[in-house]
């Protein structure tokens, strides 16, 4: 048991911090943020400052041109990545092209990896992930899927509609799941820009984090060749599985900084304005809940360190993710919520970035499972004595 | 001990439900609403749909063209007008004009109600009231107010800095607070468009619901004659105090509205979603959050109707309206959080009007004093013992 | 809607209130108090005091030598009586004596009234309530009972193991529910003192305020007359149901009072304790805790009153108690709960009474229909659309 | 970053988890506990088994006689010598016993190592820490302390009123706090069979737990030699903190083990129980209670494994044990009442053990400093800046 960081880790700590502070923190303000995202033109803008810094894709592997981060160095440098709203989408380790390069990595076909991987790593192109659909469709449930595959010659033909599809406006590819005539399901990659997907609109979000935003797309006899189809025929909710657990935790590393973000304004406010004649921070009521923060920050670190350890001993982590990803979840909107409270009016307005971390971090309680599917699937396997460790 | 609606109320409560759910719910897609509220455009057709209706600014005296509306008959019809994002603005029972209706009509000369409180009465203008101000002045706590008023021959000089003033962008006039040189503080009365009030921006809020949005003033040598002092000179603070009670509970009935219009889409879409194999609301983990909510409403519904009653019977109601205020803004929020999370990737965007009511919804545990501020100055009065029932 | 006491409502208050307080608070640290509750002899001085001030079983009806009160004046008045732990036993309206008298009110003959529920309500006899069975037998749900009664001439034939049988020790009598051949239910009366009812033992409970404690009971070829069945063959659950509704809110009337009693004695000790220079009270992290006390408090009531007044207009109310039995035992216990804190050390000792009640209110989450139970009623209902109000 | 176990660790843990099933969990049920704790013959007899099995005051030092565990060492196998309600008090590592050996271990002198510490270690005699005092003395704020040690000679005159001593009766001697004249504390070592001693009364505490209960002491006219002063005259505040913050965290290894316990055995229930049609755990208003026992338990351990290893850093860890003391025995409790909740009926009586883990428990919530100070602590370095990491 060893909990410091070794010398490498912590001068990654510090790589990305001093990044974040100096690079990106500036942009923050930056008028080419829309209700749905960073423009792509911003985006743009931050990718090229993590790429002269040598943060550009970094968990991608060094072949491809990333740093080959371990899950370990992921769980240290994406927090710090995540302490701007805009890291993230910098360092291009956002959802889902971060889940989809992981993916891409693991399942791709040289040919695929050529083609859409390796610009996707150099942040010149970015994609998105077909799966939820409206109802009666598939949504915390995926084996409710309507879109189908259908088989024609050496073509799949693909028909239905997916929506809440992040960064699909501005993408350069897709990664569909449909299902097939014999009830699996299949991914297949496919450009966007070609006859048989139609983007049919930007859904309005609460959260204005992902460029892009959320999209609904209609595919109406989508024709993908079969070299196109991504790993085996059948396996899409496998891969999915794959995609899962690990995008699960960086989605918990990411909001990490965003909540400590949050916490640290919070706690420079409560140091600096007065109330009934002594100091807000003074105040019981007030530094109780900066108490609750750095309590429940902790906790948040802590099983991401934890389930980041374990998946790099090569465990699957499905039960670890989800109770990482319940508790962190959790956790940090409690700390976000906290840190609005204690800046009273200022919380729910633009004058400092919590109330933008508030309303963006709400879907982090139902994205990639709401908590309730989490505790449904971990309760299940711990009544039937599955729960794996 | 009477639980029973008389048929008034009851028939009062359907006349506001009918008025809603007929002409108020289908405009609530209208695209004239801003990041900064409905536009005044959009506001003239609401009122003039309540004006048809006979449902105009209610609770004013009949004198005045009101309804003279019991604090127990707005309890009744102010939830449903609250069933819609856009009820209160059309009623004209919405923060800040509601209360300061209030306090004109206790504390104002009769040439001042002709000036400033009819035409309010009837929808035609706007108001604001300028309490609250940036580090290091008034916020939660009133008596750091940095804004003052020298008395200049038969005017008052008033200098200062105020924010948060909902409604400040097109209001006809303020109600402004100011210190005097001796600690007191006075409330004038000013137009808006006058030489010395500059509205410096609107700022950028969480919440979308009130006309004119959040605003920043600013006082440079403002002149106001003493015949516009609202009341009398150094009575501000108590004058604050009358306008607060009323004015907190009022808000904990619209909310109330919104709260049970979320609960409302929420329950609706348990019966018809599919999840897991069963009907959405068959999982326990769905139905136990609407049993919860349905609990939450009921007791926010109770304290109103206790503080609306007590209210009527002439009590100030000062402790019992902090405890409604705690007891009804965290119960309903909790409410409209749980609703989101049942509609999972709806809630946290456009496709129903909950993700507006979450948003619109999470300052009302901040405006009119936080609930630490009410838990606060309940405990002191616990302590002493004063508090008084 | 009146929330005014009427003069009758606040005379029996203050009645109930000074019996309490001069009668049987003094008494609570008589040693005549075992781990399975007071003893019999106990039971009947407090039983004598409650007969001479004309408090004796009082929501029995006139013609029995009752008070016949309504649900309204029993909200009143056993709020009052629970604020001495021993109140309701002295008072006679404790579990499950209190929803026995009511049961056999309505369904009982003549003759059985005459026998057995006539010495009850003069408080001369106790009873208990045969339903709960150990696994695999009828818990939180009744339909899994096997306790089995078979007709064999004008006798039935009980046999079948129960258990948390509250006051069984020293009970005169038992209503058994047993299950029939075609599944229905029926209730029988039986004197406890026959061959065929062994009193196994007496279970270690946490709480102990019931005379009589819990026991175990085996019924072994039991013959009772088919004069002795209570009501109609097969009418069973439905009977249950009678009692069930109005009994869970006079559980909630009861503990409200301990909770106020505990709060009473917390916030005592804040304003009397000093901790780190100040008032314990003078601290908001106790402060807030008295603040939510009272918000606690006021919920309950509010649930209790609206509750009881819907039974006293007919209403069944199985939603409805539903609601105030969730809301009430938890807003209860969370008060316990705080009030144990503040007081810290002797919180958790016998140096008040606090620790007691802490110990004997944790069953009320469970007795009467565990939370999830309610919850998972109340939701079923929702989705039907079958909440009935 | 290692969350591995090492060899060493993993062979401990099923040592210890081996020990407690075979050879404490059966005396469980022994008759000899009391409402005051474990009888002294008892105690003797459980201190042989752990003596026999190699595991008596293990974390003594070796020279002592112990095994000389690291805090780490003891975060494992404390955690399983708590899952036995005995096993702390089988291996002497037991409140007071453990953080008393653990105080004079560091500051005593070798003949009062000699005299009372080996003893000790060796299980032969107990202890008890004499600090807290009643009001209006030392509570939860140590600087209120009423005792007064006064220079007499080459001895000290010790008078005052301590309460809440554990262990006190049956102790052979105890450490005394004293206020000298100048306002510092001193710690006086005395055997407790002298005279100016009176063990005045056990107290009526919810736990029982702890051999001797909890004790109220009178010191009159004490006198202790100035040979039998720990450490350092007025040094005693100092000491105090050296004995907390590891004190504090065994107490959240230990309850840990018991929280582990009580979720053992409510998920063995809801696997085996049925209820309306299903498996008791098929239920999510069950399941979910257990997924969230298991974040909770997993939270508890990862705070308990990162303060135990900065400690073996050789960090003083005061505001990382508060941090952890809150977390932990909030988590703990949490685990608990669920788990009772589960248990239904089952899990307020004697018929498992989860209700005396129950009542045990609580107290956890407030000895050695209730959450409310630690978190006022936690806050107000903090604010401050100082909370050192």
């Amino acid at each position: 048991m060893d909990f410091s960081l070794t010398p490498e880790l912590k001068s990654l700590q510090l790589e990305v911090r001093a990044f974040v502070a100096e690079h990106i923190i500036p942009l923050e303000k930056d008028a080419r943020q829309t209700a749905h995202g960073p423009s792509e033109d911003l985006r743009e803008e931050l990718v090229g400052l993590a790429r002269r810094a040598g943060l550009l894709t970094p968990h991608a592997s060094v072949e491809l041109g990333g740093r080959g981060w371990t899950h370990m160095q992921k769980a240290i440098a994406f927090e710090e990545a995540g302490y701007s709203t805009l890291g993230p989408t910098a360092m291009n380790i956002h959802a889902p092209d971060e889940g989809n390069i992981h993916l891409l990595e693991v399942v791709a076909t040289p040919a695929q990896k050529e083609r859409w991987l390796k610009p996707m790593v150099q942040g010149k192109i970015r994609s998105c992930f077909a799966m939820t659909e409206p109802a009666p469709g598939a949504g915390a449930d995926p084996s409710m899927m309507q879109t189908t595959a259908v088989k024609d010659g050496d073509h799949y033909v693909i028909n239905g509609d997916k929506w809440f599809i992040t960064g699909a406006d501005g993408a350069s590819f897709a990664i569909i799941m449909a299902k097939m005539e014999d009830g699996t399901a299949t991914m297949f990659l496919s450009d966007m820009n070609v006859p048989g997907i139609e983007h049919v609109r930007t859904m309005d979000a609460m959260d204005a984090c992902f460029t892009g935003g959320h999209g609904v797309l209609k595919f109406t006899n989508l024709r993908v060749p079969a070299s196109d189809v991504l790993g085996e025929v059948g396996k899409g909710f496998r891969y999915a599985q794959v995609r899962l657990a690990p995008a699960r935790l960086t989605h918990c590393m990411r909001w990490l900084g965003q909540a400590r973000r949050a916490h640290d304004i919070a706690l420079n406010y409560a140091r600096n304005r007065q109330a009934f004649g002594v100091q807000l921070g003074a105040h019981e009521g007030v530094s109780f809940m900066l108490a609750d923060n750095e309590i429940d920050l902790h906790t948040a670190r802590l099983h991401i360190w934890h389930t980041a350890w374990m998946l790099d001993q090569g465990e699957r982590c499905n039960f670890e993710s989800s109770r990482a990803k319940v508790a962190c979840s959790e956790a940090e909107w409690r700390v976000v919520d906290r840190s609005v409270q204690i800046l009273g009016g200022q919380g729910v307005t633009g004058e400092t970035i919590v109330s933008r971390i508030f309303t963006d971090m709400r879907a982090f309680r139902i994205y990639d499972g709401p908590s309730e599917v989490h505790r449904f699937s971990m309760g299940k396997k711990m009544i039937a004595g599955r729960e794996g460790h």
